[in-house]
């Protein structure tokens, strides 16, 4: 009974956090004023006592300002005016939040300036630039971490640690889904860069939703994808530039466990990660989406145990934990590397489908 | 909210019933004595109006009479007895439940005797074989079933009704697992038919697992597969002579819908169905095992309905809707041609993994 106790006193302990506020905080640049930005990010800032958002960038002087003067920002910056380093003092990390395919260029800023960059997913449009990133970045000698919030989140990583555990066995195998409507619930204009290649890479599905599960059984599973099949659909006349409207991938780690995935950019908002070992079985129901409502079984036998807990503010454990990794010097988990890896599984996944045998 | 109510009220309705205990009952022979004619099929038989075991047949004598005394079965013969036409007059249809490659010689016989054919799943051991068993049964003019237990539950077909409706829209994705510890909970002796190509057919848990979560969908999406990936993993001693101590393999449905399934013998028990559309989702969890708790959730939009119920007995819904067919003389759902598209998607499936590109 002890045990348990433990487990759920610990649920949300911050089992990686060293600094507190009197080593901070971290100021921020974001770069990037979309919703994500404004509605998420700036207020989970604001909320931690670690960071501080100081500077806000946009491709245009005018928006950069308005959003800094809604948001209480000291300085609203162009990109331009950004990449001429000014206010360069007045900040000490850069969030980059624009379009995948944007990311490099403001990591080579932010890199020139020496700021350490928190990148958000999915890290790059292509391999070859998430490795054009991870150089710039060591060639100035600043951290960089790939902004996966599911890993920083409570949930997950006692998820993890349950699996390292051998709580439910060898793995056996993950099923994971994300999917959501984007053009009915969150933007109706079809003309918007996440469907457009030149700017999100070369996908819409995988890679801005199917990353999640796939990410979060990486961290999971502390395991690293060998190989993907795919099964990719567009029908809709948004999804007209990029193939897969809807993907259904399977990924092959080490040891056969298999891991079943789909993501759509189409269909209803909803999102799980079920974990199925030799001895139980974990679900994180509903995943990704849902935070308020978030849930944990973990079955182990004919036992089972439904968690309930209160969710965190995901972005404000994301932006504390790479503040303290930057306060305390400590390596970061979710690196470059970590965020090249699922790029490469995305490329694979959308080079196109792989062998069917029909029937 | 009247919707609501009849939707409630007529849960476990039997749609499909037509025939009363006044025209029955249909009078079994059961081939085979295994654990699940002797615990699930024979006891179902015994509790239904419209449906009766008179006689059992096993491969030896002794064992036959043994199990018929056991059970208050009239007649206990042996396989050779039961090919001589003993007793024939006191059974009306056959029940097979046999390992898989003896299905076709046992339905040959029933055939030959004009007994209409409930045979278990999967229906044979390879696609050839099935075909026999379809034209045996055509040649002989007897009605042939097989055996989904799943097409006969109600909280099935409310599913399959929803989606008929779109109360979820058009689908998009479905996710099906289905293991169970079949070495440590079930049998002990790793030499068993379940593992044994020349008992078995080529595979040990798509076979034998994997059909569930495939045939539930076909009926429940009303729609059949197109074209299979498969991942393959055998590992433990166990399962030398099998590929699939795992398998996960991705379904392709006509208009885009991508089914990924997983299925192992050597895992965790569990199973689930979940079926994402473009405006809702339907989760059976669990599923196929954990029956007494079956759930069901809808959800559409930001709504959703946990719907709990009584269970029933699955093997007694099977029985009579195939007693009451015969009966009233009317046609089959899951008959040969039905059970063949499962095999020939389990060869598909099984003939080797498909292409991976490696990471």
């Amino acid at each position: 009974m002890s045990d348990l106790a433990a487990f759920l006193d610990s649920f949300d302990e911050r089992d990686w956090q060293e600094a507190d506020a009197a080593d901070g905080p971290v100021r921020f640049a974001m770069v990037g004023v979309g919703w994500w930005v404004t509605d998420q990010a700036a207020p989970a800032v604001a909320a931690s006592e670690l960071c501080e958002t100081t500077v806000l960038v946009s491709r245009g002087k005018e928006k950069a300002a308005q959003a800094a003067a809604d948001l209480g920002v000291a300085h609203g910056l162009s990109s331009a005016e950004f990449a001429d380093g000014v206010a360069a003092d007045d900040y000490d990390a850069v969030y980059v939040c624009t379009p995948n395919a944007a990311h490099l260029e403001t990591v080579e800023t932010a890199a020139a300036l020496g700021k350490p960059v928190l990148c958000e997913k999915p890290m790059e449009a292509s391999a070859e630039r998430a490795e054009a990133m991870i150089e710039a970045c060591e060639a100035a000698d600043v951290p960089l971490m790939i902004a996966y919030r599911m890993q920083t989140d409570p949930v997950v990583r006692r998820a993890r640690e349950l699996v390292a555990a051998g709580t439910i066995g060898d793995i056996a195998h993950v099923h994971g889904h994300m999917s959501q409507s984007l053009l009915r619930d969150m933007f109706s204009d079809p003309d918007q860069w996440r469907l457009n290649p030149e700017l999100a890479g070369p996908g819409a599905s995988v890679t801005d939703l199917g990353v999640y599960p796939l990410n979060t059984t990486r961290f999971v599973l502390d395991a690293d994808p060998l190989a993907v099949q795919s099964m990719l659909y567009s029908e809709h006349e948004g999804f007209e530039d990029v193939p897969d409207e809807r993907a259904a991938f399977t990924v092959r780690f080490p040891d056969g466990v298999f891991a079943s995935f789909s993501a759509s950019q189409q269909a209803h908002e909803t999102g799980f990660l079920r974990i199925v070992g030799t001895e139980g079985e974990i679900a994180l129901d509903p995943a990704f989406f849902n935070r308020n409502d978030a849930g944990l079984t973990v079955a182990r036998g004919e036992q089972a145990a439904e968690i309930d807990f209160d969710p965190v503010d995901q972005m404000e454990e994301e932006f504390d934990y790479f503040a303290d990794r930057l306060l305390t010097g400590r390596e970061i988990y979710p690196d470059g590397e970590h965020g090249l890896t699922d790029i490469r599984a995305v490329e694979a996944i959308l080079a196109g489908e792989t062998e069917m045998r029909t029937l």
